[in-house]
């Protein structure tokens, strides 16, 4: 057994990449899009890849722990979770941009931990030559479906050009918005970002792209912009068009009472987002689909952990996505591969991101909404230090060291108040 | 990637190994245990072991999904548990013995699915070069303590020599044979298998228990055969003195009764035997303790996705075990290392059988009642194939092709009627 494996370095870089001015419940997107590249290198130099948040409190927390693993191995998973949680000594934090929910002492240890675990996977699979989802289970599925993931948008950022996506701001914009992202993506499932508008207008828009799109499963997701009567009254008009209808209104509680009376199943990413929040939430019938993301719940193992939970207490499982690049869709391809109740298309904010990337070409397409699975070992991927270099310069530059969509969106709006539910 | 990782042979071996007569709440042991060992080939070569049972009904379960696992690769393991399922065709099989619970369809999957994720683990260790446990994501612990396993029993079959351990029939006797099992092995915790004698006999042994080792943990599980009145009673008695109560009254109903009232946590390998009946226990708080055992838990990794489960729901981990061999001693070792949170000494039958040990010596030793974690690749253990060959010939000419305790007890007490609850 090779003491090789044990980890020597670990780099954490900040980097930023231009994000398109998408709107949702707490404001607006900034034209900087903040996410950290992971790499962890061994003693015998095999690098592994991780990708995660790029917030300042959050970056803070990743440093924070990187003492306590120098020297652990890279198969000795367990005991990094553990030295994670020691470092961060049960301390909570969140960076709450508001579009997931709070974070639990418990749940912070795991959105550290993803990214080195993720890292450690990825040198593993190198070791063995084999791709990460045969450290899984192994793939159930050869290519993995996603969705069109639909925002309101103004045309570009104020003050700059239109972006090549333009303005989405009524049913007709936003039918026109996944005319294009289906032609060049090929995504046979729909999800539109709500919150934004009254909850009619975005009725007329989910009605618009039934129409327009009559074989797509449609989903919409107002990030708790709802109260429950108003949550209600949406579930009742879109009774038999939702395919899930995603965190229509805070809180567990609120969640349940919505979930006793509309016709379809409710997802979240919100109100369940980490192991404590399960029990109360599966007592209370609260969701009827967890959107599993590795980034915050542990990485690629414990994720797999989730969808047994998931699969054992009748729960669906689909994903969620926050902004993010190559690395990040790589891992999520791979835990979807080797996820069997992963019944839904996941989601991913990539066809915004993407002329951004950071890992080499060739591994991330899209054939008919589906990405192949990678089938080279380790993650498969790549990273393009040219690139990186330059994102990371982006991240120095660009000004912003947290999400902030609410303030953004108040240079614009001074009146503009977050509030939740707000119809 | 290799295609020489694929399954190229399996062969199924029954064997017979020499038991005491171990009383117990359905009988008395017969003279010999049956259990199977599982050898599973790559197109390379590369050997792995697992261990099951023996009877008639699992032996030709597991032969009947052989077909459909030929050529798959043994890192599939999603895909060869589908495969199983598949092949089973959703039927449910049981051979009830009695001792552990009935098993759902999907229990039965997964006991039939155990062996060949254990040998393909083993598999992938080998081709690794790391222990088992690095597959588990690393061990937490260098050492797995285990319990003493004391049982009440006849100095001998009947009509054959007394034993080693002689008669245990009362208080003194079962402190003889806990002197002898703790002098031997150096456990440090305790576990007495109840449900022969009458409730207060039983009392009394653990109190005799308790005087003659103040500092050992102490369980008793009597499997069932106490109604929940006569559950209540003995709780009472034994308030303060136990660290468990293992399956005092049958079915999730009777047990949350009891558990509503007792003082110390309840355990189960009966009411909780598959991932199916997880939901109830859980609502209706009916266990505190889930006694894992990866033979019929579907394995080493789906364990680790009820340890998870435990975890999350603040369910307490213990570990069951049946009459075993070595190859199943090394698994449970390397999956009980690589789970946090089991906090209880492991159940082994190991000293009542290890006389007929299937694995070469050197791996299996207990030092203070624990167990090293083996450190070379894969299981860490090596087949004995001239004591496989004995075990087998045991096996064609011992006359037993099922477990039957009950029908070997009423050869000498014709009168002798299973029942449960029985007091
Ligand atoms: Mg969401
Ligand atoms: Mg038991």
């Amino acid at each position: 057994m090779s003491t090789g494996t044990r980890i020597q370095r670990i780099t954490i870089t900040p980097i930023a990449f231009r994000d398109p001015p998408l709107l949702n419940s707490a404001g607006v997107h900034e034209p900087w899009a903040l996410r950290s590249i992971i790499e962890v290198v061994t003693e015998d130099g095999v690098l592994g890849l991780g990708e995660s948040y790029g917030d300042t409190g959050h970056l803070a927390r990743m440093e924070s722990v990187l003492p306590g693993l120098i020297g652990l191995d890279v198969y000795a998973l367990n005991q990094i979770h553990a030295k994670v949680a020691e470092a961060l000594g049960g301390v909570a934090g969140s960076d709450k941009h508001g579009l997931t929910g709070d974070f639990t002492s418990g749940g912070t240890v795991d959105r550290v931990f993803s990214p080195f675990e993720v890292a450690c996977l990825d040198i593993q699979g190198h070791l063995l030559g084999r791709p990460v989802h045969d450290l899984l289970g192994g793939k159930v599925r050869d290519s993995v479906p996603y969705s069109a993931y639909l925002f309101y948008k103004w045309a570009g950022h104020p003050g700059a050009e239109a972006d090549e996506w333009g303005e989405a701001i009524d049913p007709a914009g936003m039918v026109e918005q996944t005319r294009k992202m289906v032609r060049e993506y090929g995504f046979g499932s729909i999800k539109l970002k709500g919150g934004v508008f009254p909850p009619e207008q975005e009725i007329a828009a989910i009605q618009a792209l039934r129409e327009a799109f009559p074989n797509h499963p449609l989903r919409i997701d107002p990030n708790c912009a709802w109260s429950v009567p108003t949550s209600l009254r949406v579930a009742k008009e879109l009774d038999g068009v939702l395919e899930y209808l995603e965190d229509p209104t805070p809180g567990i509680n609120g969640m349940s009472e919505v979930a006793k009376q509309a016709s379809m199943p409710l997802a979240t990413n919100m109100c369940v987002v980490s192991y404590d929040q399960l029990p109360e939430a599966i007592a209370k019938d609260a969701v009827q689909v967890i959107l599993s993301d590795h980034h915050y719940w542990g990485g690629l193992t414990r994720s797999r952990h989730l969808g047994v939970i998931c699969d054992t207490f009748g729960v669906g499982l689909s994903m969620h996505s926050n902004s993010h690049l190559g690395i990040s869709l790589a891992a999520m391809t791979h835990l979807a591969a080797a996820t069997p109740n992963l019944s839904y298309a996941c989601d991913t904010h990539y066809p915004w991101n993407a002329q951004d990337e950071v890992i080499e070409p060739g591994v991330v397409s899209f054939v008919d909404g589906a990405m192949a699975v990678p089938t080279t070992p380790g993650l498969g991927v790549t990273l393009d230090r040219d690139q990186l270099a330059r994102l990371h310069e982006n991240y120095r530059t660009c000004g912003l060291k947290v999400r902030d969509d609410t303030g953004y969106m108040q240079k614009f709006q001074p009146d503009y108040e977050r509030k939740r539910p707000r119809w």
